[in-house]
C-alpha cells in the first residue's frame, strides 16, 4: 500500500491507510493506547485497541515508546464534535490502527522532543543536532531556508541569471580576513586556501562573459567567532555585467520584496521602496552604519530595509597613508573618477559602494567594480603599494583585466542572517542545519580532531612544535 | 537608453539601439569598418561609417582591435537579400552604429575565441580561463551545466525535497579515499577534513527526520588524479527515507528522462525502463560494471542508460578476512537480512546496492541504508573489527541510529560526468567552470602556492622536514 503522509489523513476519512513516522508521544490507558504519530506533515492520533489488531502485535504495541518508528496501517476515522482537537491541524480525525510494525526502537532522547527546544542547553543540543532537527522548530527553520534560496534562484534564473561554481580549493588573497589553509599532497610546502568568498573569481567570470553570474556560496573565514558568526557561512553571491549601481540597488530591492511576499506572507516591509541614506547621514543621525529603522522594534512581523550608499572609498590606515573601507576592487561614484585618477583629495572620494540593512543587520553588501586595469592599479597606488607588491597580489587580477573586462558590479547578501530575520531567531545557528560551536567545533561530528601522523606526513606538514 | 541583448536585434529592425560587448571580429575596408559584437545571446555585424558617427569618436572607430568592450548606440537595419549572413542567427540584421565608446581595451589574446579552442593547449586554456569562457563552446558548456542542475532541483522540490547544506569543515571518514586535511587555529594539533561526499551527514538528516533530502554538494578527495578525476568535484546527493530500492531507482529514472527532454531534447534514450543488470550478469557479459550499451557508438545523441543491481555486499579482504565492496552503511537485500544477522556463507550476501551507468560511465551509486544499529554493527563484526574500533571509528553513527532511525537509502548522481556526456565533451574539465589541472593546479589563480611562515604558525603547523 501507498504511504500516506500524516496531513493526508485529514481528507481521508473513511479510507484505509499506512502511515510511517515517529512516535512524538503516547499514553497507555490500559485498554487503548493512544500514539500521537509525527511525519514531517505533521501529528496525527493513532488510536490502538487490542480487538482491532492481530494477536501477534499485542507485545509490540506495549514496547512502543516515545521516538520509536512506527509503520502504522488502519483506518482513518473521523472524530466527533467534542474529542476534535483544535491544537493539531488534523484533530478532527484519528486513526484506528489495524496493524503495527516497529521499524526502529529508540532510546529516551536527552531532550524533549515535542517542546520548543530553544531553552536547552545549546552544547546538548548541538551534540544532537539529528534529534534537535526533529522538532517543530527546526524542521520550519531548514525548509524556509530551503525555500528562502529557492526563491532566489528562480527569480534571477527568471532573469537570465546563470548560476556558476567556483572552486573550493583555492588561494589566498592579501586583504580581508583570516583563511583556512589546505596543504598540498602533491607539491609540497604548497598550500591551497578555503575561499573567504568568491569574489576573484566572479569578476574573473564576468572578464569572461557569462555576463549575470550568481551562486549559493558557501564562505570560509577563520576568525575569533563572535555572536553570530560561523567558520562556514553561504552568502548569495552575485555580479552583473554592463550595470551601474542603480541596476544592482533596483534588482535586488525587487528580489528582496519578491522573496519575503513569497516565503514569509506574515511579514510587513515598513517602506518601499526602500530609504537610502548615505554614509554620512547614517552615521550623523544613528550613529551606525546600519540602522535598525524599525519603527515598532517589538512587532515581530515588522521588516525594515534600508540602503546605505555613499560610502568613503579610503580611510587613513594609522601610518599616515590610505587603506580602503570596504573593497579595493570597487570603482569610485563615477563623478570621482577624475579625482581618482589624479589621486587628488582621496579622503572625499565617494566609492560605488552599497550595503542593505535589515532591520540593524548588514544582510549584504557589494559594488560597482573598478573594470579598467589603469584604474585598478591606481587605487593600489593611492594605498601605498609598490609595483612589486601590485604584482604579486593582484597581477593575476590586473592581467585578466588587460584582456577586456566589462563594466561591471555585484552584491552578496548574506543567507544566514536573512533567514535567521524571517524565522524570528536569535542567531544563525538556529537556521544552519549543521552548525559549529563559538569557537567552531562540530560536537556532532567531533570536529576538529587529531589526525594519525601518517595523514600529516601525506600533507607534507608536522604539528608545530 | 536600455540595453538591447544581441538576439533581440532580430526583432528590431527600424529600431534605435543600444548594445554591449565584445568585439568578436573586425574588418576594415578603408570607408567602413565592420565589427561582429558579441554578449553572451550571440553575434551581431555593426557597421561602422565615418559619416553616420560624430567626428569625434572617429579616431575610436580606428582603435578597435578585437575583445575590446563596447557600446554601440545604433539602428538596426535588415540586410538584403544577397547580404543576408546564413552562419549567425542574426544574419537577417546588421546596426548601423550611431555612437561608439570603447568600454574597455583589450590586449591581442594568447589564442582566438572566436572559433572552437578544442585544440589548443590545455595549460594555456586553463591559464586564461576566463578567456576560453567567452567562446561558444564553453559558454553553452557552463549554461547547459546550470540548466542541468535546474532541472534536477526542480525535479526534486516538486516532490517535496528539501535542499540542505551540509558542513565542509568536517571530520574524516575511516574508510574510502584520501581527503584534505585543514589545520585548526583555535584548537592546535587539531584538524578539520573536507568530506569525499556528505554521506555520513545525510543519513544523519535522515534521522533528524528530514525524510526527503538533497544537496548539490562540493566533494572532496585527495587522489592521484586520473584522466577524469579532479580533486573537488559536484555530486547531486540524495536521500529519502521509508523507502525501498524500487523507489529510489524509479524516482532517478523518472529524474533522468525528465532531464535529457528538458535540457538536451535533441538526445534520444536507447531504452526506457531503463535496462536491469545484475553485477554478475554485466561481468558474465560485458566484462564490466559500467557497461556501455549504445547500439550505435558513433551516434553523439544516443544515451544509453542501464541500472545495475545485485552487487555482493562483502568482497575478500586479501588477508583471509571481508571487507565491503562499496558502502559499509548499505542494507543487504532484505532476503539475505538473516544470513547477515547469522553472519553465514557471507560471501554470498547481495547487497541493496545500485550504481546508474550512461553510455560506459558510472553516472551515480547509492544504496539503502541498514538503518538498525545492531544490524550495522554486525557488518563491521564481519568485517574484523574489534569492539573499540567500531566505537572509535562509527561509534557517533552507532549512537545517532539508536535514537529512531527510519529506515532509509540514496543515491548520488555525478553531475561533472552527466553534463560531460549531454555536452559531447570528452572530459569532466570541459564543463567545470574553474577546473584544476592533472595534478591539481589552479593555472588561473595560481594555487596551491607557499604561504608566509606566520601562515602556518597560526595553524600550528610546519612544513615536514
Amino acid at each position: 500500500m501507498e504511504r500516506t503522509l500524516i496531513s493526508e489523513t485529514i481528507s481521508s476519512v473513511g479510507k484505509s491507510v499506512r502511515l510511517c513516522g515517529w512516535v512524538n508521544s503516547r499514553r497507555d490507558m490500559g485498554k487503548v493506547i493512544f500514539v500521537d504519530l509525527r511525519d514531517r506533515t505533521g501529528i496525527v492520533q493513532v488510536v490502538m485497541v487490542p480487538a482491532e489488531i492481530p494477536a501477534e502485535q499485542h507485545e509490540l504495541m506495549k514496547e512502543i515508546r516515545s521516538e520509536f518508528v512506527l509503520e502504522i496501517q488502519g483506518e482513518v476515522v473521523a472524530r466527533n464534535a467534542k474529542s476534535i482537537n483544535p491544537n493539531i491541524k488534523t484533530g478532527t480525525v484519528e486513526i484506528l490502527a489495524k496493524s503495527i510494525a516497529i521499524l526502529n526502537r529508540a532510546k529516551t532522547p536527552p531532550f524533549e522532543l515535542d517542546k520548543d527546544t530553544s531553552g536547552i542547553n545549546e552544547e546538548v543540543r548541538l551534540k544532537y543536532r539529528y534529534l534537535d532537527l526533529r522538532t517543530e522548530r527546526m524542521q520550519k527553520n531548514i525548509r524556509l531556508r530551503d525555500a528562502i534560496i529557492t526563491r532566489f534562484r528562480d527569480f534571477l534564473h527568471a532573469r537570465q541569471f546563470c548560476e556558476i561554481e567556483t572552486p573550493y580549493l583555492t588561494k589566498g588573497t592579501p586583504e580581508g580576513a583570516r583563511e583556512f589553509i589546505v596543504p598540498s599532497r602533491l607539491h609540497p610546502g604548497n598550500f591551497y586556501v578555503l575561499p573567504q568568498s568568491p569574489q576573484q573569481f566572479k569578476q574573473l567570470l564576468m572578464v569572461g562573459g557569462m555576463e549575470k553570474y550568481f551562486q549559493i556560496a558557501r564562505c570560509f573565514r577563520d576568525e575569533d567567532q563572535r555572536g553570530d558568526r560561523q567558520p562556514e557561512f553561504t552568502q548569495l553571491d552575485m555580479e552583473m555585467s554592463f550595470v551601474e549601481q542603480e541596476d544592482v540597488l533596483q534588482l535586488v530591492e525587487e528580489m528582496m520584496i519578491d522573496m519575503v511576499k513569497a516565503t514569509a506572507p506574515e511579514k510587513r516591509i515598513q517602506q518601499i521602496p526602500f530609504p537610502r541614506l548615505t554614509y554620512k547621514e547614517a552615521m550623523e543621525k544613528y550613529n551606525s552604519d546600519k540602522p535598525d529603522l524599525r519603527e515598532d522594534k517589538n512587532d515581530p512581523n515588522l521588516l525594515a530595509f534600508c540602503w546605505v550608499i555613499d560610502f568613503p572609498f579610503f580611510e587613513q590606515d594609522g601610518n599616515g597613508g590610505w587603506t580602503f573601507t570596504h573593497n579595493p576592487f570597487s570603482a569610485p561614484q563615477p563623478e570621482y573618477m577624475e579625482q581618482l585618477r589624479e589621486k587628488r583629495d582621496v579622503g572625499s572620494i565617494l566609492a560605488a559602494q552599497y550595503d542593505i540593512v535589515l532591520n540593524g543587520y548588514e544582510v549584504g553588501g557589494g559594488s560597482i567594480r573598478n573594470h579598467r586595469p589603469e584604474d585598478l592599479k591606481t587605487v593600489f597606488e593611492i594605498m601605498g603599494a609598490s609595483e612589486e607588491e601590485i604584482q604579486t597580489q593582484y597581477g593575476h587580477m590586473l592581467e585578466a583585466f588587460e584582456y577586456g573586462a566589462p563594466p561591471h558590479g555585484g552584491i552578496a547578501p548574506g543567507v544566514d542572517r536573512i533567514v535567521m530575520i524571517l524565522a524570528n531567531e536569535p542567531n544563525i545557528r538556529e537556521v544552519i542545519p549543521i552548525p559549529k560551536t563559538g569557537d567552531a567545533r562540530d560536537l556532532m561530528m567531533d570536529a576538529p580532531s587529531p589526525l594519525p601522523a601518517k595523514a600529516l606526513a601525506e600533507a607534507n606538514i608536522r604539528l608545530k612544535a
